[in-house]
């Protein structure tokens, strides 16, 4: 390679020659996105065979790696911004994310005090305020009062440092020693992302209760489920402390009661985080803004904007009541970190916000969403997902061979090819086979949960690129499947 | 606007159009980031009296965003990329890491778990297995045995996932109860990532033994001051489980002494982890290796690739000696992720290897930056900017009004400007006055630490475009700065 052409670490013209092509790879690829499977269908193991065991010693050509890209990576991948996807909660690409992260990635600045770069802070907490406006957020979630909003990397990190801050806020209290008594309140339904933060946290796995729902109540948790819970715990001498509601639960997007739940959390002081990571981003239509009613007794309120809301995974934004209990869990303060702003208590350092030190500059994309769709564009696009799952949910209904097996809230169809009467599995094998099926096509991807005790499908709108006829052709691929699987019983 | 120039949330011709337009923008940037002040000099809420307070109602256009970049944020920013930045240690942006955040951007996948992008889970393992070849760590390291490699977020994160493994791996051995015992042995140096992970597992903050270093060991953690702690914790009948050793500490680039604290983590049935989040860069070049000599008994090995390493925030590498520890701590397996290829055990998902359920296609960047450079073009880079700070710290040298302060062992010079004799403070307002006069020039970045009780500068070349040039230039800063409170004394 002649030394006029090696590739540079940086230089601002070789930057802009290869970025432009790989621009164009990049919109190639969403020209050409249907042609894909959307779930991919590799066997374990596919790409050790295709690649070297080692990393180069002499630099390759862009050219040879997109090459490759196409060649082996792509047959690899499970094509998240399919119009043909439809499985576990969407997570949206856009157009204004992605510029967002491309200039991120550009500045690459790490952002972990407010030195490091004013900007990234400032712009979050803006942001943070904006959309806590626009989701009507209870004032003290705001950061001019004691609370505010920061960006976390997922829903995950985001109940795991309140969980935290709860912990630590309770011990404080009532003293170390009380750890093992901890108590911990949520539904069967709540994302197993809590009792991972719990096992991380160190909290008592007896002590975590997830309490059972059921069909009478759309999966949704029982304020008198949970006040008898609360009540025994209190009298075996244990130490109740958390309550995690869920707005839009994984499985069939449940609605939890906030306004009754949040009762019960405030007469018992347990800290109530809210989480709406897939459902927070409907509010900010003003018609579905009261499923988050009663968030005005929660401690903190979570929704994933990387997921339903047009901002490119990771962006998880998390408001909390009250910041002191966040930063007194949370924060470092090395003498290599000192600096006159941080010292003075004039800013905020929002690595005493979340678990890493470091942090991207996430709020670009967020803004730039909010700046390049508007609040009307995002809501246009909720409202669009709404009506395809509507759409879907008529289809199901039409067909009787089929049952829909939970209230549609959102734009998720939670539903179950019904089985023969002598079936001796409940239907659970033929739905689980109808949904292998369906996916080997490549021409749809859906997933599955289990609602007291029976598999369901589950179907959910969200992929930026879907229209009506993509839903109809995943409809007509279920039930051609469908068809086929009965008559070969 | 009208209909047909609205922005969709996605569409192949919109993205290409718009995302070649921000191309163009950010190769301006880098053409121009000279013209910057390196560190920011806007004063705390700045940016709120530059915008709205709500987000917008209609979409805007790309150009006024951009506009506003170029007014309003990039005056907060601090240009980690400019060549003239020196402070914290470097967190490379490069051409091809830059491609590879785009191109991971574009596909926006969501790998948890293998089935949700194939490609995603194998290419880590394979650039994760091509590195620990790259950096001749030994055999266990690979994904062929016991242990493997994943990519973290950040070193807090890498260092935080193997305490918990440590922690349940000895809590199953010894009682659950015993969590108040438990002994983490660190030295003063260690970063302070450490000391919060403690605090998130739930570690008695008492017994988290950070052993004094000073300048009779280079500020390395002293085998015989930890053999004494140890013995005297167990005749104390408490139980230690963690030793973390770092390999370039961040203060002064500290090496700790591997194989001698790997022996006393053997004898004492330690989780050995090493901690070379920065320095391990340089492990890629042969007569650098023998720092981490030793790293043969770790159980686990981090080094950050965002640092030094020319791949752009955030990739944080961990290897682990034994992942059936990390899983055992971290994995969860709700019904709706349940799939054929994770429940017949044939793949890894890195989801039980990290705190997040979801993660970004990282491997793509780090994949793009060994293939476009190669280890030789890496081997360059690093060799370069440790040749820029050699000739800094010669400049030091002969200026005797300066004192380098600790060896320089990689791309860090620590050293100080000597105080007058009768200095009531030893020269540490002297110094910290130095700073702040040379970083409100803009023209220079650096930052600080406290060795030994002295206020120390910290000099850390390592951005992508730096020459001798701009080291240069700093030196004159700092010498005409100092000249001149010399002065005013």
């Amino acid at each position: 390679m002649e030394e006029e052409s090696a590739l540079r670490p940086m230089d601002a013209e070789q930057l802009r020659e290869q970025a432009h092509k790989m621009v164009d790879f990049i919109a190639d690829y969403y020209k050409t996105i249907e042609d894909f499977p959307v779930l991919s269908q590799v066997q374990p193991g596919y790409l050790g065979k295709l690649l070297p065991d080692s990393a180069p010693d002499s630099p390759e050509s862009l050219q040879n790696v997109l090459d490759d890209v196409q060649e082996k990576i792509l047959p690899g991948v499970t094509h998240w911004q399919s119009p043909n996807y439809f499985a576990y909660f969407p997570s949206n690409s856009s157009i204004a994310g992605f510029l967002g992260e491309m200039l991120s990635a550009g500045l690459n600045i790490v952002g972990f005090s407010w030195i490091t770069s004013p900007a990234a802070t400032e712009l979050e907490t803006i942001v943070l305020d904006w959309l806590a406006k626009a989701f009507q957020l209870p004032d003290y979630f705001y950061s001019s009062g004691k609370g505010g909003g920061v960006i976390q990397g997922t829903a995950s990190e985001a109940v795991l440092v309140v969980l935290l801050a709860a912990r630590d806020k309770i011990l404080r209290r009532v003293g170390r020693n009380a750890l093992p008594k901890l108590v911990m309140y949520a539904s069967d339904q709540t994302h197993s992302a809590l009792l991972k933060a719990c096992q991380i946290a160190g909290i008592n796995p007896e002590l975590c209760r997830l309490l059972k729902t059921d069909s009478s109540t759309n999966y949704a948790l029982s304020p008198d489920v949970l006040s008898e819970a609360i009540s025994n715990d209190i009298a075996g001498g244990l130490v109740p402390f958390f309550l995690c509601a869920t707005v839009g639960t994984t499985s069939s997007t449940a609605v939890d009661p906030l306004p009754a739940l949040g009762k019960i959390a405030k007469t018992n002081k347990l800290w109530f985080h809210v989480d709406a990571a897939y459902a927070g981003s409907a509010c900010v239509c003003p018609e579905y803004r009261h499923c988050i009613d009663g968030v005005e007794e929660a401690d903190s309120f979570n929704m994933n904007a990387h997921k339903w809301f047009l901002t490119n995974f990771d962006c998880s934004l998390l408001w909390v009541k009250d910041r002191s209990s966040l930063i007194q869990s949370l924060s470092t303060n090395p003498e290599f970190l000192k600096n006159k702003a941080s010292q003075g208590n004039m800013v905020i350092d929002y690595k005493d916000w979340q678990i890493p030190l470091g942090r991207r500059f996430r709020s670009l994309k967020l803004w730039m969403v909010l700046r390049l769709y508007g609040l009307d564009g995002l809501r246009s696009h909720i409202r669009n997902h709404i009506e395809l799952a509507a759409n879907f949910e008529e289809l199901v209904r039409q067909d009787t061979r089929f049952k829909v097996v939970a209230p549609r809230t959102f734009s998720l169809v939670c539903f179950r090819l019904l089985p023969h009467p002598n079936s001796a599995d409940h239907g659970n094998k033929l739905n689980s086979d109808l949904l292998d099926s369906v996916n080997s096509t490549g021409n749809a991807f859906i997933t599955h949960t289990v609602l007291s005790g029976e598999y369901i499908l589950r179907f959910a709108v969200g992929a930026p690129l879907t229209e009506r006829r993509h839903v109809n052709m995943a409809w007509q691929i279920l039930q051609d499947k469908a068809t086929a699987l009965l008559e070969s019983l």
